[in-house]
């Protein structure tokens, strides 16, 4: 009944070989290829005496009943993009599974300990990414604009949701689930090339960057590319390429854990024989800091406006979505560096750049904390994905370790 | 008899009414309307002695013999691109048949007067343009690739000639018209702000510019928006960014008439939470004079490679066209000048930055020269192209003047 953390790697082989193909994995929530992956996990929780439930968001819950009502939460997604990596959500459930195993093995446990496997994560369908754990957190408004999704082949949202249970205008009852809870747990990859280049197996999470993304719009105006001098040209590519080498500038000035992207430029008309009229930038600052990350805003915004002036050109900014930084609770930060370094040696303290469904957790004021195992070469979101299995043996018995750790602490 | 400027400005709003709709100007070359634009340009010249033929390549030529079989050309082209404007083209061909009406008025003019409707300058329909110059000027060199176009409705190149009496196969026959051909004379609207800034009605003409036409792809690495620190990105739009704001400062240092443009970016993946990895950027540079626009061009790729290695990126250069410039007859700009002061009071010579059939017949030799009348607003190809009447009538009458001082100089 040892914790067994190469049993971990090995069903995370099964089941890519079960829901993926040469194309990576094909787990896309609210499909059938998702529902088979949720069917086979319960295969696998069936050794352990936990009960299984589903949520009125889908969300499908594990329950080792303790010796308290009061829970120990584990989480991740078995949800996946399409042609997706076999790690990025799979790994929490399944290690979370082994550390159920070895829980339960022992008797039972001081607290009850819930595994949870979030439902659509990745809101690769219908666009919509944290939905289980957001109707769980309570923190979904979003639900008539839900309402009116669909997925590329024109299927709504709440149908879909309806074919495998969930009436999405009764989601929000899954917020009694987390009532009780003492403390959320989650591991998942790093998706990013810190951990790497340091050459670190495991770090522990601080939290999860607050996000500015915007909409930014130069306006100039089309001319002949051959008859239009130099000094009577309004091109709006001119402020959208300053603000391209700008932003790099505002990050470094704000220090370590600062990002700002210029993930896409389109250009009307677009033609090699016109000036570009208008430039649509798309802009994404994230910090750790609210107070660093609003100020990166004001900063970028300023340089734009600036630009626009010395361009003779336009510019509009227009939110598409932001989320204030949300930071995980310092005494479970201190128990995860235990554990990491009792497993690895070594820890380090990052900030996490993705969101992640521990995020939904903390918001709705549960103590939470994530660990990070390694990326290689930061990939994700492709069947590239990948990380060193005695990384992926480490992280599972770390995971443990702070399940222990936490389970003392709260009882 | 005498030249009735104000006829060619009221002919070119009745062809304007004929075939153009709300949407502007839809003479599209090897169209019906375009078709229809031509048997009505027949009927304006049938009040002169001039004989209609259409060469191998659809050009449609108006021939006023004089006592001499040396001849002097007028040309234009009636088609539009779709949406066009009611000048662009069609001006040089309506105000030519008032020329021609003005010479046939005085009897037998001293040389032929033959006044030329080239076929598809615009290229709108199969993206080929200077289609009928330059079968006629024997510098049309891509007949195998053309017979591979289709237009967007799939109809093939050849067919669509085929339907207007031409054949592919034989349209470098159109080479023999230009024989015995002493000068071309074009007038245009310059398409441009130039003339606009200066507050002239006209311009003279010095030549088209050389063009080099490059995509520029940089490719770095695609990485999460969130995860990826600063310095460990590879960001492909980085390199676009940096040579935009470079062609800039190229132009400027090489000086007046040096044009570069950067028309269009595509940035893949295009997301708002990732890195770009690839940048595909389609650059246009232009001058008249062949030594500078080949120091630009380098000026550019050496530019380009360093800021690749500088943001470890790489960079790739394809070449998609290129022209070299073409110069005017330095007698005929004189005649030109001439022309236009005594009209107007104030000439001005100027490059041309887009292409024209002129172009095409300088490179087969024959003494050339343009007129350029001012655009209001710089705009072309677009419905709100124009000009005003005054200018339109001022361009006429040098037009007529600067055929009568040809006439007499090659008689």
């Amino acid at each position: 009944m040892a914790l067994q953390p190469s049993r971990v790697v090995a069903e995370l082989r099964e089941l890519q070989e079960l829901t993926g193909d040469e194309n990576g994995a094909q787990r896309v929530a609210w499909t059938d290829t998702w529902q088979q992956a949720r069917e086979w996990l319960r295969d696998k929780v069936a050794d352990t005496r936990a009960e299984e439930t589903i949520d009125a968001a889908g969300n499908q819950w594990f329950t080792l009943r303790g010796e308290s009502e009061r829970s120990l939460l584990i989480g991740g997604h078995i949800d996946s993009v399409p042609n997706g990596g076999w790690l990025d959500g799979a790994l929490n459930v399944v290690a979370g599974v082994e550390v159920l195993r070895r829980i339960a093995g022992e008797g039972t446990p001081p607290v009850t300990v819930r595994l949870v496997n979030w439902a659509d994560e990745e809101g690769a369908r219908f666009g919509r990414s944290l939905f289980g754990s957001s109707a769980a957190a309570g923190s979904m408004a979003d639900q008539d604009e839900l309402r009116a999704r669909r997925d590329s082949d024109g299927v709504a949202l709440p149908d879909a949701l309806r074919e495998h249970g969930v009436d999405l205008d009764r989601a929000l009852d899954a917020r009694t689930e987390l009532e009780g809870a003492v403390a959320y747990l989650e591991l998942h990859i790093e998706q990013g090339p810190v951990l790497e280049a340091m050459d670190l197996p495991l770090g522990v999470v601080l939290g999860t960057f607050g996000v500015e993304r915007h909409q930014v719009t130069f306006r100039g105006q089309a001319a002949h590319a051959g008859s239009t001098p130099m000094d009577k040209r309004r091109d709006a590519l001119a402020g959208a390429a300053r603000l391209e080498l700008e932003i790099r500038e505002i990050a470094r000035r704000t220090g370590e854990g600062a990002v700002c992207t210029m993930g896409s430029v389109v250009t009307k008309p677009g033609i090699v024989t016109s000036v570009v009229e208008t430039a649509e930038c798309l802009l994404d600052q994230r910090h750790l800091d609210a107070a660093k990350l609003a100020a990166m805003l004001r900063e970028a915004q300023e340089a734009s406006e600036r630009f626009a002036g010395e361009e003779s050109i336009e510019v509009e900014w227009e939110r598409i979505w932001n989320i204030e930084p949300i930071l995980f609770e310092e005494r479970l930060i201190g128990l995860a560096d235990e554990s990491i370094r009792e497993v690895a040696g070594t820890s380090h303290r990052l900030p996490s750049g993705p969101l992640h469904d521990a995020a939904e957790v903390a918001r709705a004021g549960i103590p939470t904390v994530m660990l990070f195992v390694q990326s290689l070469r930061g990939l994700s979101h492709t069947r590239l994905e990948d990380t060193k299995e005695d990384h992926l043996e480490l992280a599972v018995e770390a995971l443990d370790r702070l399940a222990t750790k936490t389970i003392a602490a709260f009882a």
